[in-house]
C-alpha cells in the first residue's frame, strides 16, 4: 500500500470506490437524504448519494437491512417527512446503519450482488424530486452585510440597518407552494412596475429579476400551539440543511413591499437543493458566529457556537456560453444570526412548526464586494454590470440564463457537499 | 293554512323544520360544509350545516344518495379538500342534489327513518374540526379605512395611505400552521417590545392584544406554476367563504414589521369559522363595491361587480360577564379591492395556488367609528377604551376574555349566515 493510500485510509472509506475520492459531495461522511426517481422505476422514494451512487432506502426497508424496520415504511415515500417525523433518535441510528453498510470493511451489502444491484442507483440516472413536503416557508434576513447594502439601496444609506435589526432575527412568512426542487425552470414574473418618472405604475414583465444566494433548515419536529422551542435545544429540532436560490423580481419588490414586506416579487418560485445534509454531517464544521453586539435578549442566547463553516458559490451561465461564471463566493459562517436563534425566536411567539418546515437564512452576503449574494448587491442596482465568461454584461438576469449555487464544507481530505441548486429562467408567460 | 305559512312557503322549505324559522344561519338556501364527529363516531368527516342539524355526508355516500358517486369517498375525510377539488360542475351537482334531499317536498331521504337517523346528527352533539387543509394562507389589507387608520397610527396621519395601496391589493404570506377552528383558545404572545422611552427592547407577553375581523375564501382549485388567473375567472376558482380573526399583537408588530411585514405578531394564531358557505350561496348578494379611483389596472378589473353584501360583528365577552358586547358592526361591502381582484393579482406573478388555500380580506373596517374591525381602530390604540355589558373596560383584549365574530347575508325571510369564529384569550406561557 502507497503511503498516500495509507494516509488516505486515516478517512472512513467505503466499498462505492467514487465516495473516497476526497473531492465528491457525498463520501461516506455526508450522506444526505432525498427523493429520486428512475426511468425503470417512476416513483419516488427516499435515497442517499454515495459519491456517484444514489443508495435506496425503500430497497434496504423492503429488504429489511436498515434501522427503523421495514414494517414502518417510511422511505418508501415521495418525501422525506415520514422519517423525520421519527425523530433525532431515528435519524441517529439510521446514519449509523447507513454509515456501517457503506463501510470498505463491512460485507452485508458489499458481498450481496443482489441487493446491492437493486439498492444502487448512478446519480446519473435518476431525476431528483423536492425531498420533503414543505407545509411552511419561512424567510430570514440574517446577513447583517446584506440588511446593510439593501438598507443602502432600498431606503437611507446613513441608517441602513434599521433599529430592530441587532435585536431581532428578523423574518417573514414565504410562499410554500412555489418551492421548487434544483432543474426546475422559472418563467420571469409579470408584475406592477413603479418607474420613478411614471404618475402610475404599469403591468410588465420584471426588468429586474435576482437571485438571493440563502441556505435554509429543514424542521425535524412538530411542536404545538402555543409550544416554543429554546434556543439551547432548538438544533435538535433541526433535521438538516438545503442551498436555497431565493428568485427576487426588485422592481415588483420595491413598489409592494412597504408596509406588509415582499409577496409577488418573491411568490414566483424558491429552489432548493435536492439533498438533505443532517445536522450529524456538519458538526465537524462548527464554528463561532460573528461577535453579537448588542448582546442578544437572553431568550436567543446560550453561550454555544451556533454557525457552520459552509463554502459558497453562484455560477451564471447565459444560453450559449461554453462556461458558467462564477459571480460570488462567500460563506455561511458570516452570519450574523444562527439557525438556533433564528427557530428560537420564530417559537417565542407560540407559533407552532411542522416536520418539513423550510426555514431560509436570508441572503448571504459577506464584507467584500465579490462575497455579496444578489446581483443587486454585486452590481449595486444594475450600475456596475458584471461580465461573464462568453463576454456578455449582466445588470440583473436576463432570459436563458441558469444560475446555479454551490455548497460545501472542506474536510481534511474530504467535503461535505451540498450539490447545487440550479434554476433557468424562462420567458415572461404573454399577457 | 294560515296566511303567514303561506308567505313563507314561497321561501324554499326543508323537511328538516329547524331550517325554516327565518333566523337560522342554516336555511335550506345556505348548506355550508364543515367537518365534524361525535363521541360515537369520532372519525372527523364532512356534513353540510341545516337548521339545528348537521347531515353526515359520509353516510349519504357510503348509503349511494348522492352525486359524486360513493366510490370516490370525498367526504369520509378529515377536510373538505378530496370534495373540493373534484371541481366547480361537482361542487354545483352536490349542492342541486342536497337542496332536493333536503327538500320539504322531497321524499327519498325525509321518509326513509333509517337513513335519518343515521345521517342527521344535532349540531349539539358536534365536534367541529378545521373544514380544510390548508397548504397557504395569504392575508390582503384591501380596507381603505382600516389601511387609513393603521397608517395614521403607526405612520404619518398627513399621509396615512401609502401610493401603493390604490393600485395593488396588497398582501402578505400568513402562516398557516397557526390556523385553527373557532373555539380553540388561544395563548398570549409573548415577544419583543420596545417601549417608547427604553434603549432596547424587552422579552414579555404582549400588552396589546387585539383581533382582526376578516372574512377569507377558500381556493378551490390548483393552478400550475407560472400561470395565472384571470380578474374575469377568478371566482370560478373560489369554493367559499369563512368569517376570519386575525389575532394580533399590536406592541410586537410595531416593533418587528419594519421592513418585511408582520410576523411574530400575528403567526401564533388565526381562527376561522366552522362552516364554508358556498360561491353558490352568496350569488344572491352579489352587489357593486365601492367606486374605484383611480380605475385598477386592466389586469384588475372586467366591469363586474364582485363584492358581497355580508353583514358582521364583533362581541366581547369579559369572564364573569353574563353577556357579550357587541363592540363593532360593519359589512364587507366596503371592501375596497374585491376577492376577484385579490386572486387576480396573487397569481399574476405565476404564483401557484392550491386547493385549500386560505385568503383573507383583511380588517374590515367600515367608515363610521363603530364599523372599525380592531381594538386598535375602535381605541385609538387605546386611547378611547370601551365599556363592556358588565362595567369593565377594554383598551385592548384581556385574559380570559372571548371575542366572537358573527357573519350573515340577510335575505327576504331567510339569512345565509356564517355561523361564528369564536377564541377565548389565555394567559401567556410563562418562559
Amino acid at each position: 500500500m502507497s503511503q498516500s493510500s495509507s494516509v488516505k485510509t486515516a478517512i472512513a472509506q467505503s466499498w462505492v470506490a467514487s465516495a473516497n475520492t476526497g473531492v465528491t459531495d457525498f463520501p461516506l461522511q455526508n450522506l444526505p437524504y432525498g427523493v429520486f426517481s428512475t426511468a425503470a422505476h417512476p416513483q419516488p422514494r427516499v435515497g442517499v448519494a454515495i459519491g456517484d451512487q444514489v443508495l435506496d432506502l425503500a430497497a434496504l426497508e423492503a429488504a429489511g437491512v436498515l434501522t427503523p424496520s421495514a414494517a414502518s415504511r417510511v422511505f418508501d415515500q415521495p418525501g422525506l417527512n415520514a422519517f423525520i417525523a421519527l425523530g433525532r433518535d431515528a435519524w441517529r441510528a439510521t446514519r449509523a446503519r447507513l454509515t456501517q453498510l457503506l463501510d470498505a470493511g463491512d460485507a452485508k451489502l458489499r458481498d450481496n450482488a443482489a441487493l446491492r444491484a437493486a439498492a444502487l442507483v448512478p446519480l446519473s440516472e435518476v431525476s431528483l424530486h423536492l425531498p420533503v413536503d414543505v407545509p411552511g416557508y419561512t424567510d430570514f434576513y440574517s446577513s447583517k452585510e446584506h440588511a446593510t447594502n439593501v438598507g443602502s439601496m432600498f431606503r437611507d444609506p446613513a441608517n441602513a440597518l434599521l433599529p430592530n435589526w441587532l435585536e431581532i432575527p428578523i423574518g417573514y412568512n414565504g410562499r410554500a407552494s412555489s418551492v421548487v426542487v434544483s432543474g426546475t425552470p422559472i418563467h420571469r414574473p409579470n408584475g406592477q412596475i413603479k418607474l420613478p418618472d411614471a404618475a402610475r405604475p404599469v403591468l410588465e414583465a420584471c426588468r429586474k429579476l435576482d437571485f438571493e444566494l440563502e441556505t435554509a433548515f429543514i424542521v425535524g419536529r412538530n411542536t404545538a400551539l402555543g409550544e416554543s422551542i429554546d434556543v439551547a435545544h432548538a438544533e435538535d429540532a433541526i433535521f438538516g440543511m438545503v442551498v436555497l436560490n431565493d428568485w427576487s423580481a426588485r422592481d415588483l419588490q420595491q413598489w409592494e413591499y412597504v408596509p406588509l414586506g415582499p409577496f409577488n416579487a418573491k411568490t414566483f418560485g424558491t429552489s432548493i437543493s435536492p439533498w438533505i445534509v443532517t445536522m450529524e454531517a456538519l458538526e465537524p464544521f462548527r464554528v463561532a458566529g460573528p461577535e453579537q453586539n448588542p448582546a442578544p435578549l437572553s431568550y436567543l442566547t446560550d453561550g454555544a457556537a451556533h454557525a457552520f463553516d459552509v463554502e459558497l458559490e453562484v455560477r451564471l451561465q447565459a444560453e450559449g456560453d461554453a462556461t458558467p461564471t462564477t459571480i460570488c463566493r462567500t460563506n455561511f459562517r458570516h452570519m450574523y444570526w444562527s439557525m438556533a436563534q433564528q427557530l428560537a425566536h420564530h417559537t417565542v411567539s407560540g407559533c407552532n412548526v411542522r416536520v418539513g418546515d423550510l426555514m431560509g437564512s436570508g441572503t448571504i452576503s459577506g464584507p467584500t464586494p465579490e462575497s455579496f449574494g444578489s446581483m443587486l448587491e454585486l452590481t449595486w442596482n444594475g450600475k456596475q454590470p458584471l461580465t461573464l465568461a462568453g463576454g456578455g454584461t449582466r445588470g440583473f438576469i436576463e432570459d436563458g440564463d441558469t444560475v446555479s449555487m454551490l455548497g460545501w464544507c472542506q474536510g481534511n481530505g474530504y467535503r461535505v457537499g451540498f450539490g447545487e441548486v440550479s434554476g433557468k429562467i424562462l420567458p415572461a408567460k404573454a399577457r
